[in-house]
């Protein structure tokens, strides 16, 4: 979540070690997202990054780019010059430039770049081009400007609260589809294209998961009731994520609520209703 | 949700400008849903409309259209006709014309009857006839007639409610949609169909979202790892915006049952049909 | 609901009006659930349903009925003449014939047996017999056997307490597959197999509802952006029943649980942690 | 759950028999995980599972097993020796071996080497030795060494507190599938794939539970309608099991959080890390 933020790299004035001050300014434009500069070019940015993965996506068309390839190639490279440069100025006016570099935003703005460069060097690397799209990740720094941060944040948190009922979950839901796989492989055969058990549990997940493509079905009538089993556990069991994601986030939402801190120990997180600290005992605030 | 309710345009008698009586008792059958006539009013008025986009929707089928196509004209003509006075006499009670005609229901009034009428000077443009259907808004009426504005409302408040946690959410999935749809391109290429990265994407939303139509599958054994992948997370993530909407709707629910504090104890959150503070005996204020 | 616990046709000793003690002893076996003798009827009775049941399926199975279509056919007529006998028993010594006949419960056991005697004086009526199918819904009586009536009353009491939401929202969605499935047919067209506004409405719903055969799916890039806008759609507001159901139903199963009385004014339903009687002020029991 | 725990297997030092030292020394290392070697062995065994299953689900893909089948062979005799050892270890060090062997896990245990020993008695009961994929159910022991095993007991205590209205939904939604199984039945008919009752029932599960593989779909406008209205109900009684799971996850996840009660006011449902009533300012107790 802190590399959300991305604040951690926006130099504050109460910091202690002196900077230029052109490097500060700079990084109130780059890094913050509070004063006017900041947010204007924090727009631009998101525009400039929509419009570099719509050329890569427009450019994956073929009636698009047989006439137009030429303009793409020229667009992409004018946004990958921009973004280099502006990969330059991020290191230039951050504190501490190795570790931007190695934050996940570091590496998500250095992977943006780099395979346009690639493609220079490496003939024929084109499919690595498809990357770029990862670019597309760029732009959870919206999620900054628009002040979404705080419900970003409840969301994961949820998340991480029910992190291991949700993964013993999947791990029942895996085991689930290992061995209805095997068995769908012994009863339908490979005369009905269930013909290896990764392919059986490739059915036993596309069913489970009620998607449902219909590539692979049972064609016999055991198998297919089987799969009707599976189905009615698919649909029922989907309750349980659900029930597990529901009740962490009411908690994690009723604790946001309440942001009374305690006089007395300074801690917070009290329940809407407490009249005292439930850490130090202390009358807590109206 | 006010718009829903349309009771903007119903003239009150505590209104301070004066109208005539007629356009008042007008406007009370035509706006107003609590008096008799209103009552009528508005239920001919939704059978009218059911019919009507009966009839358009029979005007699709070959096999109606080719014999009956000369009465469903005239039915057509009849309705449109019908809607067309009373979209004057709406226009002619309200007290702001303008306001009305710009309002939703205003203007989905106007394109309830606009197509007829175009048709005729417009030849050709039987497909602008489709536009008709959105007649079928209007029928939203029926929720005042039976009192469900309450119930809408509810929905609608916890929708708002959680609406900055929908948008991240939707956001999260956009991203996971191109990020995937573009691995796949990558994995399956165009000779197993995923000829580019917009058909790309529009799969793997096939997938993520669980509906599988099966026109586009993974065949490759990596890509169908891939696609596994995908399934197990869309199965899972629905949780999301179900445990957003579960948590604030339930705090909805609860905000709509009582606001009356306790003149004993002070404190408040009693269920509507109680009398008496339930923490201390206190009678509650009517 | 109280269909479901056909209780009223029990008759009590309390019952005012006296009835003949065969007739009080028969009633007791076969509406009742409590004493031994009604307790064997019962099971006796759902094996026997669910033995016809199975019956009525094997003979839809041509590769069955052909050899064993006699077999089945004695079978068929010795359950009918079992099930036309407890009928008449049922009408003999329950106190009101006729209300237990119009009742769901009597309805469905006359359906029950009358397709067998229609067969004989019909010929060809064979369609006919698998109305016997609705036999399977007299096995919920087996609710009453096994005391999860409890369980099954919450449910719907949820169910019905969030009825109007429900209903709101099931309006909603009509509302959006008609409009979704007329964009859709412009959009698409008769040549991409649209061909009418019903077909489409039928598409929109096996979209929306992530059901998704895939036997109809949009072909022009258009129409799958619009495809894959419903099926966003339509993957997260499966939110909003499961909301409207878990709140309703987390409020009926907290007003289960707490069963004190109130020693002043006779009423229940109190929370756990209720001190006073919200209704009249008392103090409840500990 | 407690078969999860196995730990009724584990020898505690407060057993009143007294059992030889290198058993003791031997039950620790294999049924308990809080000492070191402990620890190790349930590593190198989770390990050792793993790798025999993906053996077994090599072994199924002709391309893998036609050149390497050899090699697998001796992978597999390897794991089932292995594993015969750790069998008759636990059956040695464990005080009751009969009640360990015929436990879930022993069971499951035991099923894990069978298979392989038996196909050399059977010539060609290859199919069998699919069964060797249950050894992944062996791997639930891993919950027990990350200490998962509270989440899974909270998760399979709603199940468990709910497991009356489960069955009442699923005995609801048996219902359901069979009457428009056979419903379906008659209105498409042989004609469009409904060849009998079963194959109608299957396809009414596909469509209720959201699965849509599309092997089987309405083709008569009616039989289209019914589908419509079945797959709106699949669509919205997902929210049953959910609502239901969610409410009572809640609960059992409230109930794990505190049993203390205050010794200032007597109240309790304080919040686990909570030292101080949040009702009256006591010191709770540790």
């Amino acid at each position: 979540m802190d590399e959300l933020r991305t604040s951690k790299f926006h130099v504050l004035k109460s910091d202690t070690e002196p900077m230029a001050q052109w490097r500060i300014t700079l990084n109130d434009v780059i890094f913050g997202a509070e004063s006017k500069p900041g947010k204007t070019f924090d727009i631009i940015l998101i525009i400039a990054i929509l419009l570099s993965v719509s050329a890569v996506i427009l450019e994956s068309i073929v009636s698009i780019n047989t006439p137009l390839g030429k303009n793409l190639y020229i667009v992409e490279w004018v946004f990958t010059i921009a973004f280099t440069v502006e990969y330059g100025l991020r290191l230039v006016c951050v504190r501490h430039p190795l570790k931007y570099a190695l934050s996940f935003y570091g590496l998500i703005d250095l992977l943006s770049i780099i395979p346009t460069y690639l493609s220079l060097l490496v003939p024929g690397a084109n499919s690595l081009l498809v990357i770029r799209i990862f670019r597309i990740l760029r732009v959870f720094r919206i999620l900054k400007l628009f002040h979404y941060i705080r419900e970003a944040e409840t969301l994961a948190e949820a998340m991480v609260a029910g992190r291991r009922k949700i993964i013993v979950f999947l791990y029942f839901i895996c085991t689930l589809v290992v061995v209805f796989g095997c068995v769908m492989y012994l009863v339908e055969g490979s005369v009905n294209g269930f013909t290896s058990i990764p392919r059986s549990i490739y059915w036993a997940i596309v069913t489970m998961t009620t998607v449902g493509y219909g590539d692979l079905t049972p064609t016999t009538a055991f198998g297919q009731l089987i799969a009707s089993m599976m189905m009615i556990i698919g649909y029922a069991v989907i309750a349980v994520p659900t029930g597990i994601y529901t009740a962490e986030l009411s908690k994690a939402i009723v604790r946001k609520r309440d942001v009374r801190g305690c006089v007395g120990c300074g801690k917070n997180g009290h329940e809407v209703e407490s009249d005292y600290c439930r850490y130090c005992g202390e009358k807590l605030p109206e």
